[in-house]
């Protein structure tokens, strides 16, 4: 993944254009069925148009001697997003009009954008700021805005029935690590999922630019998504090692939020549960009113709450191996959960004779094992009406503690599954 | 306010009789279409009977000498309220027996009544008490019980729809500030109403007799009252500068609740509130079973909290202007909730494009501002099933914070109202 | 009661034999109607099948010198329960596999049986193991293990409903005080119910071994029980003084959790409140998915968690007689709220007028007295919608304080019963 990341984390992404297609074709090379979809400038998606497409190529600032104090080309953070063209010479007050630093970091170049309304902007540190002397200074921008596409990625993987889980994450930021992590850890997570045979659930499996893309992703999609969808996550964050969070879907106690936070929980007991107020990806799109899908995110550090967020700091030191398999790991169990969950149901009255089925001790001394605790357990809750995601949070247990147990439960015939409730059948 | 609690402080007041129609006249300079009712002596409602008319002409203690000890004359506090006739000499000892003091506090005259147990009484400090030397005494109560009216007022202020907002207080307490500072916030509270154009809602306010006077006015009024009400209030104490406090309905989750919660939250975070447990006042009649109206109480220092209450204490010094706006404020929020409640409902789906509306920061730069989170905050949870009042508690702002933020989106287009939900439509 | 304690410690019992058949005996000597029932060893219920019978006659461990070291007819912990017949001698190490005792409390024979695995064993103190000299032993145990009887006791007391409360207490246990303190509180509880007439409800008490025996009643009644079962609770380990403890229905939710919870909250503010994970008697049962009765479980110290569990020191000095009145008390108390349960109704709009009843005080002067108060609190909570145990919860009163007071309101005709919900008309 981490390989993956850092071919992912040079190229000058943006809501549209090349850098998005660049990024889609090389997450391909990893999950070949992907579909690379296209939608033209100008469509009208719910309250929202496809805006033109930015292509640039190269820009900077000269100073009068002819040096480049701000390149392009050597970190695409230094063109605001959206730039419009300019080749035009400016004192230094007019300048810093178009300058943007963090005098609160000052060697982080800040990541801006620009889509809703034109203009153009440098970013640069705040110390290489403050060192500009007064001078004349040209500001050059080569980049077109014009009616092209909007990009994304679409990979639906079928499984046994056609309820389906979302997995959305973002194509969009240039180079900053922990935004693309969740591009990375998707497309390993997507290639687990092709590998599983069975699925219980069919996938839907996005990458599109932030905001933008959901939108017009969900006006494609809306009501086979509503239809089908039982539970989804947008994918995002998840490389760094400080921590895991949770931000819930709105509603807050749907599927997705209790897999979320049965898994966080029982992988780190401290994991950052944030409001729905806190909420800053698509979860603002899946959830708003009248798309109502059940969608949580789970990160590592969230968005907005680590100091290199949207900087030059986030880059591949922030964003390590160990990180971006704790974003793995997390969005692993989360689907064994999702995939292994059911409502079992006890076959017999009464507990069962675990003795002559050689799974209770023999002689009385000392305490019941674990083993047979959590059979007995397992069995006492079994009533049909309560998934094995709630049996295993009753019990303190993770879910796939349980799975061996309950394995060799239906294997004894001593548990069926409850397939009167619906979609974990 | 403070010049009208001034001006109703002294009057002699008791449950029936010359006080409370002296005091709804004032009241009635405030608000000229208060309706100025009368009940006979012998009426009965549900399980009481209105009961005689008490007038006090004049009460004193004399001793041997002709020095008058004890006058009715200087407060009315020192006769117990429905003291029946007497011109007698008894020694000290016989005079303990009818004579009421607070040991604990030893400069107050407390305030006590004998309503439905006929005998005669007087009230003095315990100093004064302390100092009366063994001899023989005149004690005179010039008094009459006979059969007259009990009276109450009644303002209806008729609004758009028929649903109807209680405001219920009291005018039975002799000079005691903090008990008529309901009746001096109310007429004020009523005066706001009358001026409000339009009005959502129908304002039933009464001026009643604490306990008989609810009793008599619900025995009147129950069929309508139980079918119109959506909120109502108590409101008594409501002059000190102390806090505010809080008594909920019997069944605790009444809109009269969410929104008295809600505003004090907002006003101060610390309020104390209160179980229906320590009820006391005319919610006793509005919530008890059968009634069952939606009635909560909302206070500066609730009534037996404060260690000037029900004595000479309990005055126009602790009773302040500043306690008293503190007060009306309070009321005034509540009233401006109940009327802009209402239950909102997105015409988008997904979030509105707000750039293009000039509603959202042009760059990235820097965190969202506080209003643009807002008109997101507010626009995901209108889903048309929470209420204003709801959507702000969940944002965590006071209601009326949001108004013009809300105006604001109805009049762009983006917020319609939800009329299938009933009385905030 | 501690005299039946005494009677019923030093016998050997197991879940099958003379044993159980002995302590029944002397339990029908305090209730003569009990049913002493039998079910023979290879009959199948649910999942199980009723064992052989054990019988034990004599135990011992010999040295080489005729010197007994270990013998059953001291102790009858001695003998690993179900042991089959030996005769046999063994050098020191081979005896070691066949010898229990406890490291870590030296002084102490522990209880031990092994029910499902053939085989003989002897339980001693670790101190006397570690004295045990390298040499020969022989190993004797006479017992017989055939096609006999499972017995069990049974009292049916009848009430004015056929609803029915099930008392569950187990006899299966050898010289452990604290286990058998279940039959011996259980039978004081069943002397006090046959001398209350009437009585409101069916009593089911039941005796049985441990597991198999619930197993086998349950097989034999459960469609009755399903029916009829209001609330029913497991009796053990009532017999120390250290404290109360609650295990909860599966549900934790049912009439017997609420009566449990209200007993043991205002007979000790601190009792330990257990899971469900925490069962371990024959809630197991009683609460297993399908059976589903409401069974919950009230003790002193609870199994398993006192440092005399199942040893030779759970005595009759850890069981006291004033353990036993703690045990008893708190079960009279549930019964008492059980049966006293009831929707109490008002007859009366508005508060009534206590005034002229000669339940309110006469003069205003101080506060309400708690009778007053309490009288005001239960007629403004008899919306006829809750039991008077809930409204003894929200007043925070032990419902059986309530009782003379609900009594007097039923006589003044201010409250009557609502018969329309069910099991407490």
């Amino acid at each position: 993944m981490h390989d993956l990341a850092q071919r992912l984390w040079p190229i000058t992404r943006s809501i549209t254009g090349q850098g998005v297609r660049d990024t889609l074709k090389i997450i391909k090379e990893h999950i070949p069925d992907l579909a690379i979809m296209s939608v033209p400038s100008g469509t009208q998606c719910f309250d929202w148009v496809v805006p033109e497409e930015w292509v640039i190529f190269d820009a900077f600032i000269e100073d009068e001697s002819g040096n480049r104090i701000v390149e392009y080309s050597q970190n695409n953070l230094h063109v605001v997003g959206y730039s419009t063209p300019v080749d035009q010479w400016l004192d230094l007050e007019q300048l810093q009009a178009h300058l943007h630093s963090l005098p609160s970091q000052p060697n982080a170049i800040p990541y801006v954008t620009s889509y809703y309304e034109r203009g153009w902007g440098f970013c640069l540190t705040d110390e290489q700021r403050q060192s500009l002397k007064p001078g004349r200074y040209r500001a050059v921008v080569r980049s077109t805005l014009h009616p092209g596409e909007l990009n994304y990625g679409e990979l639906i993987l079928r499984g046994d029935t056609d309820q389906e889980i979302l997995l959305s994450t973002y194509v969009c930021h240039p180079s900053l690590a922990n935004e693309i992590s969740g591009s990375v850890v998707t497309a390993a997570i997507a290639r687990l999922l092709r590998a599983a045979n069975p699925r219980k659930y069919t996938y839907r499996i996005v990458f599109v630019p932030e905001t933008i893309g959901s939108i017009v992703y969900l006006s494609a999609n809306l009501a086979r998504m509503k239809e089908k969808t039982i539970a989804g996550y947008v994918i995002t964050c998840v490389g760094d090692e400080r921590t895991y969070s949770y931000v819930p879907s709105r509603h807050g106690d749907t599927l997705a939020d209790s897999v979320a936070k049965h898994v966080l929980h029982h992988l780190s007991g401290k994991y950052e549960a944030y409001s729905f107020l806190d909420r800053g990806s698509d979860e603002r799109q899946y959830c708003s009113p009248g798309i109502d899908l059940p969608v949580a995110s789970v990160m590592r550090s969230k968005y907005d709450s680590y100091h290199e967020y949207h900087s030059s700091l986030d880059d591949l030191t922030l964003v390590t191996p160990t990180g971006l398999v704790g974003g793995f790991l997390a969005y692993a169990h989360i689907l064994e959960c999702l995939e292994e969950n059911c409502y079992p149901k006890v076959t017999v009255l009464c507990e069962p004779s675990l003795g002559r089925r050689g799974l209770y001790p023999t002689r009385s001394t000392g305490r019941i094992g674990w083993q047979t605790l959590t059979i007995l357990h397992v069995m006492a809750y079994s009533d049909g009406s309560l998934s094995l995601l709630e049996i295993a949070d009753r019990i303190g247990e993770p879910m796939w503690k349980l799975l061996p147990i309950v394995a060799q439960l239906f294997d004894e015939g001593l548990l069926v599954l409850n397939t009167a409730i619906g979609h974990c059948g």
